[in-house]
């Protein structure tokens, strides 16, 4: 990749540079991937993304546009004439259309965007549109290879070689007169096979299908689950609609586990990159009222606790951050290794007990060594054998309550059917901060009050 | 899935019975995946396991194998004698040999794992085996169809019909007579190109290629950015060494994506579902001392305060709690985002600046909003104007802190070429306790005193 980006490098300087000439634009695109050409440009001003755009030849604009993020996709369009836009989303494939379409349509409103599809394009578009966002139908591309079930291995081959759209294809689609899928099979099964050989017998009968409405996620699973390159998608009647191919699902893969990440951090559905500061702070917000309230809950419990019994509590207020914090962090951590499991299905049911009870026990022993330490810097810093073991033993407690809670939260919120992340992340520090400050205030005191 | 839900029940309920009869195996092979039989398996006990696969045609036994979790694979491989598990293995491709004999010598050890193959494929599997684990060579098939630069069309076709191996093909791969990648082309162009065309005509010159050490992650990253079904792996001087798939490519992004979100809540490393409990202890802990210590600090700080000023400490002591809660989720909600951005790619260098000025502003508008509402309540629950306004000044400057703590933190980890994630969580935390007390405290009392 230093190669790589060496070129890159030079080349954002030659368009950074005014008055770039069309040949050197030309040599450009002849070494530089469209993703690469993409990513140089959008750090670019409008206006000279649309002096580059207008540059390019066609071919070579259209796969520019279907890999430009939102804003600057925004700004060629609203910069080039509309004739011009045409032409280039025309170039497109009827999926690129359909995501840049949806892209634009945030803006702009659906039916401007679908005006500025050429007619021919503008009915695959709508089909592909009529699918919820994030669904097998979005993610689906139409241009699949199928051949009819009574059809010999040579006319199967013939059907490839006269496919026009120039997408990599890794299986072809068998199906009946009425469009039904029937079977599936692999290039190279045709290639191996006599050509009056039936393409009926090299077939795979009942392929794994999705239909169309089903969650990308879902869709992702299935093909992860089974190592396909392509699942094919089925209306309800076993009619093909289209592909969604393992290039698709990589993007997938990766959005959904990373979406994971940012819900548990109570900042699910920000852009840091692209939305306003004030959008940022709307999203965010509501995620920190919950864990507030619950802060403001435990602040009055403590305050009880303090005017209660002010001598006592001066020494015990040294241990409260560590242990709301170490009790906290181990709740995260359960909390953490349960989502991913369920995420990754490695959660099966039926061991959910056995599960309860490992962590359990884990969180049993982290209380025991943390406990000891906190115990020991208690003496160290107190100086008085009782506060140390009260420290202790309460710290033991809650630790291993943190373990349970943050086991147990996001199984039930599993349970509920209720997404794991998004709640699993602000929410069980909060629950786990009042679960740790009562357990500590009650042990620690009703044991003081025992021992003095 | 329901049905394929549905099949699994009732074949589990079959294989559970005792004295299931081969013929009833047969028919379960012929309508379930092998993952899916695999994953009904791993249920069963060890003896159950290897009375089952013996039960098996060697070509479906191999699938199974491939697909058991590690658990499993120990118990089949110990079960059967020495000689069937030769024969089983080798039924393998040879990257699903060399990944079952990876898992195998963790116990074994090397060379009784290797001793489990046969002559001819020990070779290529120890060749496999030299590249480091999560390295483009590990993760590489040499399963590859290639041509030599001066072939034609036909040549071409009959090398691709003439491949031994059953694994899905999508690309064909050009070598000149030193075995130095050249070029590579689709199947379809094979086939759309009269017999007589030479290679070099219709190949795409200057493919996209990876070294044998590369980590996945990069490799992944790779293939994603530039949306290829297979990335080929060469050597310095450019031989083609194998082929690693969007395929394989699937498996990494997600892992890769779960290993970040389990990195960030101090559990990186933790399998809770095969790991002892002795170990998943171990793993977790280092991750809690450092928080531990720091939060220990801050406990020192608030006790030293506390001494310093009982009377007041015991009506600021309220909002310590939330106060720490709060700025701890905005610091996590942005060193999330940043973890998160580093991850995609989506922060470009030079770019840094603004982003941490944005998420200042994002920090001292949420610091605003919390800052107003803690106010409020301080004057609800204390019913003393002064505290009220000195918390809620020390909260807005703390969440303000935060943000840029969050932002800066990762940022200066990966600069360092340090991993964000690793230390993104728990270290922020502890990080921000102790920013946050040292304001709160120090805003709260000094205020007060200008006051009063």
């Amino acid at each position: 990749m230093d190669k790589n980006q060496a070129v890159i490098q030079e080349l954002t300087s030659i368009l950074e540079r005014k008055g770039v000439s069309s040949e050197e634009i030309e040599g450009m695109v002849a070494i530089v991937h469209p993703v690469d050409f993409a990513f140089i440009l959008e750090d670019l001003s409008a206006e000279e993304k649309i002096r580059v755009f207008r540059l390019l030849d066609l071919e070579t604009a259209a796969a520019v546009l279907a890999e430009l993020d939102e804003d600057s996709t925004r700004e060629v369009v609203n910069g080039l004439g509309r004739e011009e836009v045409r032409k280039v989303i025309g170039a497109m494939s009827s999926d690129d259309a359909a995501a840049t379409v949806r892209m634009l349509a945030e803006d702009m409103g659906r039916d401007a965007a679908l005006d500025l599809l050429q007619r021919r394009q503008k009915d695959q578009v709508k089909e592909l549109l009529r699918y919820g966002e994030e669904t097998a139908g979005a993610l689906m591309t139409t241009n699949c290879v199928s051949v009819r079930l009574d059809a010999t291995a040579a006319e199967g081959l013939k059907t490839l070689q006269g496919a026009v759209q120039a997408n990599t294809v890794v299986y072809v689609y068998v199906v009946d007169a009425a469009g039904v899928l029937r079977g599936v099979l692999s290039i190279r099964s045709l290639l191996r096979a006599a050509a009056e050989t039936g393409i009926s017998e090299i077939m795979k009968a009942e392929p794994i299908t999705v239909p169309p409405e089903m969650d990308q996620e879902e869709v992702a699973r299935i093909v992860k689950r089974y190592s396909l390159e392509a699942v094919p998608v089925t209306d309800p009647q076993g009619k093909l609609l289209g592909v969604v191919t393992a290039e698709a699902i990589m993007d997938i893969l990766e959005q959904e586990a990373g979406e994971d990440l940012l819900k548990m951090a109570g900042a699910g559905g920000v852009n840091v990159f692209a939305d306003p500061v004030v959008k940022r702070v709307l999203l965010r917000i509501p995620w920190l009222i919950p864990p507030l309230l619950g802060g403001l809950f435990v602040g009055k419990l403590q305050h009880t606790f303090a005017e209660l019994r002010a001598l006592e509590f001066v020494s015990l207020v040294l241990f409260i951050p560590v242990m709301m914090g170490t009790a906290g962090n181990v709740a995260v951590q359960s909390s953490t290794l349960i989502v991913r499991g369920l995420a990754t299905g490695e959660i099966k049911i039926g061991r959910i007990a056995s599960i309860l009870y490992g962590e359990l026990r884990v969180g049993a022993l982290i209380g025991l060594v943390c406990g000891a330490l906190i115990g020991a810097s208690g003496l160290l810093f107190v100086r008085d054998a009782h506060i140390g073991l009260v420290v202790g033993a309460s710290m033991f407690t809650a630790i291993t309550a943190a373990a349970v809670n943050g086991t147990a939260f996001p199984l039930l919120l599993h349970r509920l059917k209720q997404d794991p992340a998004i709640s699993a992340g602000p929410f069980i520090t909060a629950l786990n901060d009042i679960t740790a400050t009562l357990i500590y205030m009650g042990v620690s005191f009703g044991l003081l009050r025992v021992m003095r």
